[in-house]
């Protein structure tokens, strides 16, 4: 008898038809022996229908008042899964976060779990029943109504599986897994089987639109087999494991990439101790998230220092930079909002040389010039001209043999 | 400083523009210095829509989960409530009947309240704070959402009023105020400044109109005077006392009356004790509620025993009652569902007499002949064929000096 902890998301159960046919998934698993909690979000378009009437009331409503109008949204699910399982003869017990309880700090619309008392559920589960969590809720200590913030139903589940030791955590999506990149980009793109978490979390730019990252965070720390599957169709989706002792672990698990990007070079610096900082501190002040850097030191003992912003960051950033160059006495800004990174990722990197050139080979022989290279232990990121996007993932992903 | 508790129902809250108008109402209240619980119900419409959700999940939906998705309803209120509240710049906090905590029994969709822990409430009134209660639901010992049922919110506040030892308990509805008669059969109706406990429980016909039965008679038990008001037009109201020791008492507070009465009539059975129980007995069982009771002898030594029911239940009852006819050897079986009872009630009655006088001499005038007469200490009904009931209603509202 194994324990599973199912989570199922907004646009799972969305309609009433969609519930009813949660419940039959859940059922058919419940009938094999094996025990199971799930883990529901709110009905698709419910939190857009309560923020819109929040924010008639208010035009920014108190953070403590929003978590009591949005935990509305999961109880109103769990109550309609448990009776969509009832009315399969299935034996289901709802509980919001507060009654599990899902002990969480105070920050509301973004608090943090601390405790979980897995009491009620471990009670239901020995009574045969089924047992049915509200996602993305909790309660603090004086018993205030917390909400976990975007994706928290996710953390939910994470969190529930790690309390009750679950064999494994099953995330549905409108995905059937993780693959090896964007099948609109590459169409032979291939569902991964497996899937490292420390891989999942370098793909955030794949992995996002189907997991969030805090919660594959969360699952790496407390040890729990996530594996993420599609609500609408059967298969195994992909398993997210700890680091892959397997000898045949691939080289390379997937190519991700980020649209959106932009790069800002100020060139010839004089390249004195705590210029990184002088140049990227303005841009943190205002709230600018860099992603790559990259230093180079120049002949002259000046110094090249390039980054990537967000495209909607570009022209603000520019602007900073320029007031640093000259306060610096630096030679030149450049910049470019027309560019796109690309990441090759798998743990297989560390323990195979040569795994950088074949991608740089693969590049060149497309004729794509690399205009920034970003190395990590299992990832290598370039960045590259936005128009040979679709190119360089395609020629990547057959480069390392990924197609299906 | 005086600490009133208001209560808001569906109708009331029925749209983001009325929750902001009770917003106003209630910081209006609080501007004064007075401390104030405001009790909410679920926005009109909201129930509905949820119960028809539970149906499409099961014919027959659970009772505890029932509760889990209806509570959701009153949660939706409070949050947007407090949340207009700030917008007005009145601090304010939203409680459910778990956070109160409003303990209940396990009695799920029709629970009664057992006990209110007023600690939270106190601290944030004593914080002034305007503290917005969820009506309708509760919690039972080991943490499970209950509904009271019908009128539940009106319960609700009656019984935070009592625990709160408020000044008053003011239930604001879509009428201003309890009347003298129905105003659409008597357009002379007057709204009564007060009215006793004891009046409002014997002029159900009127009173449920205004307020669930249960709550007056909660109040009634709590000593919790009751006012009701109008949500949409200023005015005082109706205020529901205990008994009035005032000297100046009207004799008859007002007129009520029950449409869709049926009555039904053995004659000639052998008066042996017990009889009633035979007769009624055989009713009971089948579930048909009885309402009143009228026995007399007859010279042959044998009775005549006439009761009323709903109509609704009407040949259903005639059918019970024909069997009994047929086991007792009693002679007759006659009925009419085509009567209406219309009664006098005020607690002015207890220490005058001739009213009853008054009362059929009013209705004799009129040439409306009384089929049935029941009394009680404050009140006297009688049966009339139904065509009759306007005009019995405008002639007893005139005979008594009730108009406006």
């Amino acid at each position: 008898m194994a324990l599973y902890v199912y989570k199922f998301g907004g646009t799972s159960v969305g309609t009433a038809e969609r519930i009813k046919s949660v419940a039959e998934k859940v059922k058919k698993a419940h009938d094999t022996g094996d025990q199971i909690v799930v883990v529901v979000s709110a009905m698709s378009g419910e939190t857009n229908r309560l923020v819109a009437l929040a924010k008639e009331m208010q035009t920014q409503p108190s953070d403590r008042e929003l978590d009591v109008l949005l935990s509305t949204g999961e109880q109103v699910t769990i109550a309609l899964l448990a009776m969509a399982l009832h009315n399969l003869g299935c034996e289901a017990c709802s509980y919001t976060g507060s009654q599990v309880k899902i002990l969480t700090d105070s920050s509301y619309t973004k608090a943090r779990i601390r405790e979980i008392d897995d009491a009620k559920i471990r009670n239901a589960l020995n009574q045969g029943k089924v047992v049915v969590v509200a996602g993305f809720q909790g309660v603090d200590e004086v018993g205030n109504i917390t909400t976990l913030g975007r994706g928290g139903s996710d953390t939910t589940a994470v969190a529930l599986a790690a309390a009750l030791k679950a064999d494994e955590c099953h995330i549905y999506t409108d995905v059937d897994g993780v693959y090896t990149t964007d099948p609109r980009v590459e169409p032979k793109a291939r569902r991964l089987d497996k899937i490292t978490f420390e891989e999942m979390l370098e793909m955030a730019s794949l992995g996002s639109k189907v997991l969030q990252i805090r919660s594959v965070e969360f699952a790496g720390k407390y040890n729990v087999a996530l594996r993420v599957l599609s609500s609408f169709t059967e298969g195994n989706g992909t398993l997210i494991t700890y680091e892959d002792s397997d000898m045949e672990t691939a080289l390379i698990s997937g190519i991700a990439f980020n649209r959106d990007e932009a790069k800002l070079t100020i060139t010839g610096v004089p390249d004195l101790p705590g210029i990184a900082h002088k140049i990227l501190g303005p841009i943190a002040d205002a709230n600018i998230e860099v992603d790559m850097i990259v230093q180079n030191i120049a002949e002259d003992a000046t110094t090249d220092f390039t980054f990537t912003v967000h495209r909607n960051d570009y022209l603000r950033a520019r602007d900073i930079l320029e007031q640093t160059r000259q306060d610096l006495g630096a030679r030149k800004l450049t910049g470019d909002d027309a560019i796109v990174k690309v990441s090759i990722v798998g743990v297989g990197m560390r323990s195979h040389a040569g795994i950088a050139s074949t991608m740089f080979k693969a590049l060149a022989s497309e004729g794509i010039n690399i205009r920034m290279i970003s190395t990590s232990e299992i990832k290598i990121s370039v960045v590259v001209d936005e128009k040979y996007l679709e190119l360089a993932v395609r020629s990547l992903h057959s480069a390392f043999g990924l197609e299906a």
